[in-house]
């Protein structure tokens, strides 16, 4: 047995592999997260590194792939190349997985970072007797054309100034194409973008370098619509039934952005007139909402949306504050309420370049699936309700300080409490875990119903004495009072399981649904991947063990954080990847669940607090 | 001798004419205006007819212009087709001289209503079970592809209503290929658009029906601005040199716009709603103030403006009261001061595409002068100031109720007022017939000074009693305080007679440089445009006995009008017209006539009350 270093750069990470394994492996086994859509294959190129050392000839694969001139200088498809020997691996940003890859320092040769934000610093001639070229034509002039003259009279005020007040010096500012303004000095460098998702419940907003992808800073913040109601569907009932309503919806969230813009912008001392443009998330209603649309298509079959393609409009216009020139660009959707988180979730997790059969679930206040087989793309929402985010139960709380993220009951009940403060509530996952500990323990049973003290012989007495009685009914107690940080026991109520129940059983049965209409069957997903805050904090067993998701081995279910932000991210930094947004809105194919024959006893079967496989 | 009748159609005139003449003249007689810019040599094609009856065989001109097709449907070339008998000839809008052109009921077979702004009735299938596009795929859809989607929320927002109110009757609007807005029912007759010219004194606004090009109402005001000066100098100087100058004056120009969009709407009984485009022509000052554009450069030399191509901005952003979809263009300028009201008087008068040695004058606080030789095109302007409109004018007042508007000086002093009542004061016109008339009498003399009532022996009594001293020196009462509206005499000072020379020194030494640094002499004027309201009520022989203009025959001296008010109509109705508007800004050369040599010798020759000719 050979042992070799494999070391790669940027970064320094090594691994110490046996001779014959690929490239691939061993930046994996140093933690490099490399791209990997064909899955190994040999057949996307996105893999691509550049090695030095003991490999392998390149295989058909590579020839297919690379060039002569690119194999001689050393570019090899790290799926293929074997390791023979020690080996010295550069890394392009562009082959990284792409959480990875856009805070990135560099970019790649498959640029990434190409926003559709530009400032050009230029240093143009001053009027002289032989040169009285206006200002506007001095600056398109040093442009050197390609680029559309400015269609707001705003770009026109700030010329004359600007040109004067350094020697010519000045910053011209394109967004898509357009001068959209002129700056006096070099302020190339303060060019950022922010990045939202607006979700049902919370709304995140990240601040990025336009020029590098990096993040700058991040604030989130709960959605002042959940007022009128915590889900979608109130929401929409209010904004159809009130004077006004979808208008105040609309400054109701943007009143929310802006605290969350100034916020980045103190964080990262940073200028609000230094932002440019904002690129959004969300599910079909939100996007309505956002820019003001009243959703009336969406109150009733077939759902119509006002707009699904991505929408590029003025961000003074829906009153964002960020350059008063600064556009806003609403990533597309996908059809009735599958919206632009879902395509933001597909674009980050590159589903849409992806083989073999990989399900997608983003877990927010709806849940949304995505069914990828083979590059044909399938997505559902189910009407998950806020349970996942704490709320609907009765200690629910976000995932903040105090809440309870984790519980085991054996012998004992342990449980670890965010922030290391005494517990107030629960999140989502706390939930989730108590409940699947609940049903492990015998003491909720798979129908989800809670055994009473008396029928629990089997259980310890200081567990079983937590079972208690309440005007509700029978509840867990997790926390009494005396450890609690409200001077109340931290509860789990029945109440509590059911609505847990009826919020996987929606998204259970949804990916049950769109595999048995394609005729496939949970034991064949490769991957499953988590998105979402939830999708993050969930214990993967406690999901299996209650039925949340299949039952599948656990390594193939992988947590991809908040995937529908990082698309929004991807979105704000490429415009290619910007275009292929709008290739996924329409190419996903958008199932209504509630026209599937079956779903309602799909549903039925999907509340059972058991592994799942197939149902129906 | 033989007598042949032609008629012409549509409108019905005839004329009686020799056998012998061509259509052209025949045309003439009977009072159509047909076009001419190649001069009747055949060349231009312009002057197209379609003709029945006995005429003589083509010309090789006309071989060369049409097609046998065209020949065989009887298009003629009106200038070489000659009449030999009784003809019919049916005339298309696009032959007729362009102020009756745009007019016109129809259109010719050259399109010239084509304008930015187009309206389409949609009836668009509603949302089904098969059929959940977005509403505003179902437009865009409609709309059969080459138009863009919107850029502006505020268009989505209406969607949703427009599609649901009246089963699926929408019109969209599109301005620019862009779609802007989608109104419920069928509202294309509903299709408007303003012209204003915006003059340093008064700003004049035609509402046009765009699918016709008709004037549907005219208002005008005088430009509040004036409080901050009545020349161009004063409101730089306050624009540049008071906080927030350029937002003043931009808020005061578009007030009275808005004033004036509501006049012409109720005239019309048209809602401001159904606007959806404004053109605009003004000096290049009044394009700065307008856009709210800061003249830095044009309060010194080289004289570089903030912008000169046509600019493309939306009403909303400057305030402008129409359909808040609505665009703005402000036409092209030349360059220094020669603005886009000079660009609307050559589109109007079709200088660029004229032949021979024509000069256009524009009389207004500034005179801006054009000079074309077979397409070469040369623009200057001159700081004739305001007494032109009557203001500098001790009694000077607009031609309105009550102004003085012509004057005889022989045996008697005789006048007109307009409207009928007793004198108030003298507009531009009534100024130079009196000072044109004082001249001839001998009361003024070619210097301009006053001859004192002992020295007019040769002059009537009753007139001579009319010239008395004041504290400012020697003055004219054209009317006495008995006839007058006011209580007092109405009256023409040496100061007034001063501040006219100066005015028309200004205009007549700047033809006179215009024409010199071409080696050309005024005697070679094949036609000479008086254009501006002053135009359209100067006597031509006052303006020449003064010299104004040069010395050459009356017939060659033409009043067209406000001409840069036509140019901005033609622009709102034409979108070939306005490319053609942004070609004559490219292309006309501008002249800085303070940098000719020879400018103040000329200036202070032409200062001289009498006919004139070659100057320097």
């Amino acid at each position: 047995m050979t042992l070799a270093t494999v070391s790669f750069s940027p970064g320094g990470k090594e691994a110490s592999v046996e001779a014959g394994v690929t490239l691939a492996s061993a930046a994996a086994l140093a933690g490099v997260p490399l791209r990997s859509p064909c899955g190994g294959q040999g057949r996307c190129g996105k893999c691509l590194v550049q090695a030095r050392g003991k490999l392998s000839e390149p295989t058909a694969a590579e020839r297919r792939v690379l060039s002569e001139q690119e194999l001689s200088e050393g570019w090899r498809l790290a799926c293929q190349a074997v390791v023979v020997g020690d080996a010295q691996v550069s890394v392009p940003a562009s082959s990284l997985v792409i959480e990875h890859r856009i805070v990135a320092e560099g970019v790649g040769r498959e640029t990434v970072v190409e926003p559709s934000v530009q400032k050009a610093a230029l240093r143009l001639p001053l009027p002289s007797p032989d040169d009285a070229r206006s200002d506007l034509t001095r600056v398109m002039d040093a442009l050197g054309g390609r680029v559309a003259p400015p269609s707001r009279a705003a770009a026109l005020r700030h010329l004359p100034h600007a040109v004067r007040a350094q020697h010519g010096q000045v910053t011209a500012v394109v967004i898509g194409g357009e001068l959209v303004d002129v700056e006096a000095g070099d302020t190339s460098e303060a060019c950022y973008g922010v990045a939202v998702d607006v979700g049902t419940t919370t709304v995140v907003l990240y601040l990025c370098r336009l020029g590098t992808g990096q993040v700058a800073g991040v604030a989130s913040g709960v959605n002042p619509q959940a007022q009128h109601g915590d889900d979608v569907i109130s929401r929409l009932q209010f904004a159809v039934s009130t004077e006004d309503g979808t208008r105040r919806l609309q400054r109701e969230v943007v009143g929310l952005i802006n605290d969350l813009v100034a916020t980045v912008c103190q964080q990262a001392g940073v200028s609000r007139h230094a932002i440019y443009e904002m690129v959004a998330v969300g599910n079909t209603c939100m996007a309505h909402f956002l820019l003001g649309v009243p959703p009336l298509g969406l109150a009733g079959k077939p759902f119509a949306p006002g707009f699904k393609s991505g929408q590029d409009v003025g961000a003074a216009e829906l009153g964002i504050d960020i350059n008063p020139a600064g556009r806003v660009y609403m990533v597309p959707g996908i059809g009735g309420f599958v919206g632009a988180d879902t395509v933001g979730v597909i674009l980050a997790s590159e589903l849409d370049v992806s083989n073999g059969l990989r399900v997608a679930v983003d877990i927010g206040t709806n849940g949304e699936i995505v069914v990828a087989r083979d590059g044909d793309l399938y997505a559902c929402s189910t009407a998950a309700g806020p349970a996942f985010e704490g709320a609907r139960i009765s200690q629910g709380m976000r995932a903040a300080s105090g809440a309870i993220d984790s519980v085991t009951v054996d012998g004992a009940v342990r449980y670890h409490v965010i922030g290391d403060v005494p517990p107030r509530g629960l999140c989502g996952s706390g939930v989730v875990d108590a409940v699947a500990e609940l049903v492990k323990a015998g003491i909720v049973d798979g129908s989800g119903r809670f055994r009473a003290p008396e029928e629990l012989d089997w259980v310890e007495e200081k567990v079983r004495r937590r079972v208690v009685r309440n005007e509700g009914g029978l509840e867990f107690v997790l926390a009494p009072a005396e450890e609690s940080g409200t001077g109340r026991p931290v509860v789990i109520t029945a109440r509590d399981v059911r609505q847990l129940q009826l919020a996987k059983g929606a998204i259970y049965a949804g990916i049950s649904l769109m595999l048995s209409r394609l005729g496939l069957e949970p034991e064949g997903i490769e991957s499953l991947l988590l998105a979402g805050a939830f999708g993050n904090y969930i214990r993967r067993e406690s999901a299996v063990a209650i039925g949340i998701v299949p039952a599948i081995d656990g390594e193939r279910i992988v947590s991809i954080g908040n995937a529908a932000g990082v698309g929004a991210r991807l979105a704000l930094c490429s415009t290619s990847l910007r275009r292929r947004a709008e290739e996924i809105g329409r190419r996903v194919e958008h199932v209504d669940l509630s026209q599937e024959p079956g779903f309602y006893d799909h549903f039925a079967e999907a509340m059972a607090l058991r592994p799942l496989s197939r149902l129906g």
